[in-house]
């Protein structure tokens, strides 16, 4: 057993390396120009030995996002209505210190907008989840009466996403005075009658 | 006189077929994965004939934007504050028209993000005219009276410009549901004291 545990751990620490590594290509050469192989050279890899624990490019992609997105569910985990409009914000807040990683991800989610690009259906996905959750959110405000009267929650929701993003493509094109935490918890508190 | 007419009439008609095949082949394979020879192959043209024409890909690339920008200036000509917003909200109805060049634009937007992408001075120019003159819309406005109380111009148009990217990114994700105009109109709403 203590061997299975070993072996399970050591495992797991490869896949964080190879991660690294894609991440690393993904950011200097795109999804669409990465290779596996170039994956694999640069963990120190063969090329089979690494499709052993990532059966694919795409795999590999969705699961960088997947471990970003997992920091995100920690923050949101257990939050309700007010509170999860208050994780989105944190959210923003630490995005702050990923300029690497909010590129990575901006570039790709531009790229997936293709029908036919192989990450099209992940980036669906996502979009799906995160609206479902800040809706769900904006309805249980507007159950506890802290939203404002009028306020559609799919449209406060769709409105606070897009802002976000947006916020998020001009601080990356050279706008240092964005502050994306600032920006996302002004646009949202104009929906309640609560101070966010 | 009227040869040299003729001949700058067929020059411009031959910029805009370049123009064309550019905007097919930047789609087609990215402004990084695109080549000069590329496009040339694409309009039917050599090299050397192509690049007498635009100097570089880049110049194509930025060439194809400031015809799409154009078309957003016509609109905007002589619009003052509410006019300029009602303006923006109009550009917002069009681009529904638009989807291949607001793929191309947002898939190459994100792209350039890179402070040593060849476009990214390009893209942060193109954000500072836009921010610019929707902020000036804002403060004439104020002006005006018809800016609610508090309202900061600089991050009232921040935010809208955000939400319209935001919008678009999300509509061309897959979500039909999406009307860029009705959010753009939403959006500046909130700001003003007279309808939009």
């Amino acid at each position: 057993m203590a061997g299975q545990r070993g072996e399970y751990a050591k495992s797991a620490r490869r896949r964080e390396e190879i991660l690294d590594a894609a991440f690393t290509v993904f950011s200097r050469s795109g999804f669409t120009g990465a290779t596996v192989s170039e994956i694999a050279r640069e963990v120190g890899m063969s090329q089979p030995g690494l499709l052993h624990h990532f059966d694919s490019k795409l795999a590999m992609l969705e699961a960088v996002f997947e471990r970003r997105d997992q920091s995100a569910l920690d923050i949101l985990s257990g939050r309700r209505d007010i509170e999860f409009l208050r994780g989105l914000v944190e959210i923003s807040r630490r995005n702050h210190e990923k300029r690497d990683l909010i590129r990575l991800y901006t570039v790709i989610a531009a790229e997936a907008t293709a029908p036919d690009h192989p990450a099209h259906a992940h980036f669906q996905r996502r979009f799906h989840r995160v609206l479902g959750g800040t809706q769900a959110a904006f309805e249980e405000a507007q159950r506890l009466g802290l939203l404002k009267e009028g306020v559609d929650p799919r449209a406060a929701a769709l409105s606070s996403i897009a802002v976000t993003e947006g916020l998020q493509l001009m601080w990356l094109s050279g706008f240092d005075e964005i502050d994306m935490a600032k920006g996302a918890q002004i646009h949202m508190q104009q929906f309640l009658t609560v101070p966010l």
